[in-house]
């Protein structure tokens, strides 16, 4: 960390700084400048000590120099990691496609549905059954009755399956049936739920919050990891700005800074982010071609009867073109569609 | 609702938009333009009709007319709500001033903190037992235990206690110390939270998500609402911007705009929103200006060795001043500070 | 126009309404529903309508039904337009890379870059004479000296060459030495400057501000189209956002919403967007295969060196590898790297 | 300057660091921690430093020590700066009113209104000749008959005026006729007319961009200082963010973040930034509370005949009542309105 004193500290506040750094068990490395006072706290940094020095009087701001997060840092771990959930991997050298309805309805509609994506070329199946809905009136999922359903019709198809966990006192139920577990955008900072799935074994897709900075996003990873849970995808689903043409912005600038600074890999939610199955297909080539590891998206085959998200519903035939140019885009860019190891 | 069709759509999508609309028991008037046709969709609306009318094809858009929340909005309920919390209230004409220090870090730091607040005016005491870190090596406070001396501290003097909750699974627990619950921002979408709050009597501080639309935010509090729970209220603490200067930005405006729109009481916390003491008192009297009916800040005597958030506490002398300031202003504009019932 | 009045309207606001409506030369067709009346105004609508009637009294809002521009919209001109750039041609089919330095600096760095980015498949050169920079303290550029440089080294190289214009008063001097004349973000509201373009016949690209929506970015279109000049070229390059990482978040959804709103060609300038060099690559990839039209990059043979914005140059080698890249991307997806007409 | 090498910097790569910071006739202060070496760059810094450095192979960061502009910030002019606008007095101590319609559109209107604005309370007058509209379709405005007509009604009421002015070539044409030229939010950034109005006399009033960052803002007061013209006055006049039930987000805290940073008085636009009279005087509150030296409002007397901006133009009497709370909160914090020097 290097703490920047305002302009006119005295040497008093700059003593008693030297003093508490030195009382954190760091060395403290002085330097007087025309303007300004400058020290760097130099040893092992310890959570915290960043506010506990901007605390203190005559200081301007405190610089850290490193990342707060060492376990999702690809800093400290350089190879990419991959994430095996059942048959499917996720990681580098393929592209690996996630599908489904948003939400699970009845046997029936899922039947259809995965039979649709399986054949189309999606590996792992995707379906909420307890929902988080921005309305208390809005449909809000099967809960358990759901999670059997869309075990059943991953197995009928050897198909792994994933599925949103709402809160801690879930995760118990819901790994019992799932292959791995979602935590959803507006979960991202529920630090009890991270905890909770942290200490559960199942591979995790943790989507990215969407006023989460990249920063923050990691910090939420490590909250995972440093639980013992090492199985975490990322995945990219829209940010909010000020442009409000689509549900949210893509930021598919976060798929390769975050490829930079972290070893885990990291998927695109296409379907949330547009809110309109017309943007969906252009966004889900965006994100391969910037070098996401895969995507995960919402297909429905009679979008005007879906109890939720209908408007963003690949129909199948949609779906099935849209994995045909995400496999010329991953060709062209040597890497190469996952499929489900036999 | 209003349904606007896309320039070219045909007769047979205009006929399956109408009788979608009158399967929903609505009536539909069709309004033929020279370039699109607009659906009037007229009736008793249901959650979840926007998105089914918004996934038929030939559609541009569905306008919703009403508002997506009822019991929130001033348009069924006039007449402003006034919270009671112990002997404190919450709502128009007073301005309810609440202070304490962000994290209960023992018994005897909090008993100076809270008689200096108590001292200079504040009648709420606020402590944090359990806490939301952004990094997973923050400390993450004391849990029942920090209840216990909250509720000790505001009972010696006669202080009601609001104190955070993270997880449904918590609510009963919490709820046997403290008198008013709150939810933090980042659990502002946590709707098993919402939930379990609503079906609790205790009532509830429900702070504004950091990047949550107002409409997102009455939504939430609608599901508090919903559930039974009345005793709701609202409090704006900074959205996320490209403004970086602090550490969130002060959604000022926030005030006005939701006492016009929902009859809850609002109340503002410039304390999380600088992240920086320096400004703390600006942003608390912007907010009282604008009619907000309260403040909730924190106050450290030693912030240097506060075990979170220190460089935004207020120092007591600077809290006391802040108090003054506030009780001009609020008099200037005819409303009062509220005092402690005898 | 669809006027919504506050549920409490009383008749004689209402009649007000109506007579206004009638006063604009415009048909209202009134719908009375159970909390609210709404209001349609059908007919020829002109610019500062929805404004007039917003202003009246027991208006809760204004809903428009078409959108503000007419000239930039393809729901008047289906096909999409193909601007010619001297011997380039940007628009559909084709993929045109436009490269250079940020500024021309002297005649010596321009010949070897211009000679690296055209052996390297740039079709047009770029480089900057007139420098809108953030610090009066910045360089600011070489002015008609710089231009007269590119145009020789465009000239040599068969190049056409595109530059910045500032001001109103600069159009005819920039004109008599650019093939392309280019309006930057922070001018993308100076509306002097978009009259004087526009009156102009030199293709513009016009790049959108970093605060503007969609809708204000086609709004400035229509100001350069409403003057006669229909040969505007789009260019996305990053909006403000909460998120830091890079220097602007790259809206890559830009680019097929713009591709459905309207018949204009739309480009991606991923240097400005990231401010570094290392993730300049990836974003020109994401962009074209969500549709884009081309890239503008800049590049620089001796980044420590340049004047301007040395960290998001590209060096040769890596440009080079770049295109390779969206030659293949581009061919996955059935269009091809444009070239330069013998 | 702090230069934060990468992790696997290379001595070499440091070497060049070094040898660059000297070339630049700075003194480098190396200093090797265990994960990073961070280099110190003391002396004089010159613009363009930052970009050459961060151009470096093997540098990840450079953090600048001090702020980029000299003559805006208070660190080297410590007392708040007055501006004197003919009769009229922008700066410490009062909190200063100025009003006048949107656009100025006919003699008969202008008088009226003016003399409605002078009669409760204003102290200088607004309106806009030149206007910078978002559709090429809209009023744009009087031109040099509005200046005019705007130089009258000042006159015979002894009320210096203010108008904006919209591209270098008019500044001469404007500062003939007023008395602050005003730089739109939508000029913020164009350098041209910040260097034009620089060279001229008049008292600048420059609004902030709705997209800039409070440094950028005061980069652009820098620019306009830096040319001799001591007399800018700045003005928060809401930013673009993810919330849009106003339409731009009013940023309160920018008043005490810029009075903390910058000597230059600072006032706010209520009316821009809400779009809607009926928050135009809360904001106006907030902003005196926060402690804002004055504001600058729209009124109209028949706002549904205004040619632009009627929804958010205040009616006389409510400018009247608005004008008595503002004395009310300046008052409560000791300040007072300014009045009109006999």
């Amino acid at each position: 960390m290097i703490v920047i004193m305002q302009p006119g500290a005295t040497d008093q506040q700059i003593d008693r700084v030297i003093e508490r750094i030195e009382g954190l068990s760091l060395a403290a490395h002085v330097s007087r400048g025309q303007f300004r006072t400058i020290i760097g706290a130099i040893g092992d940094k310890q959570p915290g000590h960043q506010q506990v020095l901007e605390s203190l009087e005559g200081v301007e701001r405190v610089v850290p120099i490193m990342k707060p997060y060492k376990l999702a840092s690809r800093e400290f771990h350089p190879a990419s990691t991959e994430v095996k959930v059942g048959s499917a991997t996720i990681g580098p050298g393929a592209v690996t496609v996630i599908a489904g309805p948003c939400a699970v309805e009845d046997r029936d509609m899922l039947g259809r549905i995965s039979r649709a994506v399986r054949q189309h070329g999606a590996v792992m199946l995707r379906g909420g059954a307890f929902k988080a809905r921005t309305s208390p009136y809005d449909f809000q999922g099967l809960g358990e009755e759901g999670l059997k359903m869309l075990r059943e019709a991953g197995d009928e198809l050897s198909m792994p399956v994933v599925s949103e966990v709402l809160a801690a006192a879930d995760v118990e139920l819901v790994s019992g049936y799932v292959d791995m577990l979602q935590i959803g955008a507006r979960n991202m900072q529920n630090f009890q739920l991270l905890k909770a799935v942290g200490e559960c074994r199942k591979p995790v897709l943790l989507k990215r919050g969407f006023a989460a900075t990249i920063r923050e996003y990691l910090m939420s990873a490590e909250y995972i990891l440093s639980r013992g849970n090492r199985n975490v995808v990322l995945c990219e689903r829209g940010i909010k700005t000020f442009e409000t043409e689509l549900r949210f912005t893509f930021d598919v600038s976060a798929v390769p800074v975050i490829k930079a600074d972290s070893h885990l890999p990291i998927i695109v939610d296409p379907s949330h982010t547009a809110g309109d199955r017309q943007f969906v297909t252009s966004l889900a080539l965006a994100g391969i071609a910037a070098g996401a590891d895969g995507v995960i998206v919402e297909v429905h085959d009679r979008p005007g009867d879906a109890l939720c998200d209908g408007p963003q519903a690949l129909l199948p035939d949609a779906f099935a073109e849209m994995v045909r140019q995400i496999a010329a885009v991953a060709g062209a860019l040597g890497r190469e569609l996952a499929s489900i190891e036999k």
